[in-house]
């Protein structure tokens, strides 16, 4: 919605060639980008870079809801397993089911029994957690761990302001030092 | 300073006799509560109700920079065991060392074999993790547990908009389900 606004004022305020410039690039971007046969990330070939990089960890495939969120988990620069990109969370309230999602491909892959790990990293809300649920019972069968992104407090953040939920997970969570 | 100016205000808005009666309460607040003999915490009595609730795990003990963290905690109604309230965190640019904390106070309450885990939960700050290292590497020693608090994303938050420390640690601190 705000983009939506933020970009009709931005083509009210350029000359008519930008607008026509911006108007041809998305025309373009439609045609262009499509999404990985493997893992679903956006692409513009058929394999996306992350898949077609001998230098990532095949054994280790990780879950997210979207590409934006493959996106901030290349930030950190501390991943270097392959993705798994659903498309969405499991959610009945939006008519989201199971089939609606990239499910099945998830599956297909764990089959040439290269993959030794699937860290899911599904948001940490109530619809990604139970579509985290769902697919470890999926998985689980297929003889691969499965793991799931830590709940707990943000780093530099201050205990006095964490809500109840987030403070009883960080707890539940703690880890030896 | 915010909440000086909000003291101020009301100060000058309400009736004489409520800012006389304001002041004999904070004077009498100053006289009646004092830091629990145990654990540091702010209490009436000798020792806190806490430390005198005989259902509470004492084989458990969680390490928190301030009595407001404690709280934090109780509010999660899952934590059952002790506490211990340092009283801030080491930070040398402030000119706090580790005299200036009940640290030692800490130690001696290892002493008596009772406590079998502390659960450092000093705020997951550069200053509360370098204090949570440091007292790690004092309790160890004594054959006690020492188990930190969980970094990771907070419950209901998104991947697409956590910051890049976060989300390492997220990954870093990943469990099996």
């Amino acid at each position: 919605m705000r983009t939506a606004q933020r970009l009709a004022f931005h083509v009210l305020r350029v000359p008519k060639e930008e607008a026509l410039e911006l108007a041809s690039a998305i025309a373009d971007v439609k045609d262009r980008v499509r999404f990985c046969r493997e893992c679903g990330n956006l692409t513009e070939d058929e394999v996306c870079e992350i898949c077609r990089d001998a230098r990532r960890d095949r054994a280790l495939v990780c879950v997210v809801e979207q590409p934006a969120d493959l996106i901030s988990l290349e930030r950190t620069a501390e991943y270097r397993g392959l993705y798994h990109v659903l498309g969405g969370r499991i959610s009945p309230m939006d008519g989201v089911g199971p089939d609606d999602l990239r499910i099945r491909e998830l599956l297909q892959r764990m089959g040439a029994g290269e993959v030794k790990e699937v860290i899911i990293c599904t948001n940490p809300t109530v619809e990604g957690e139970a579509t985290a649920i769902y697919l470890a019972s999926l998985i689980k069968p297929l003889d691969v761990r499965v793991t799931r992104i830590a709940s707990g407090l943000p780093v530099g953040g201050d205990l006095e302001y964490a809500d109840e939920v987030t403070l009883g997970r960080a707890l539940e969570g703690r880890r030896d030092i």
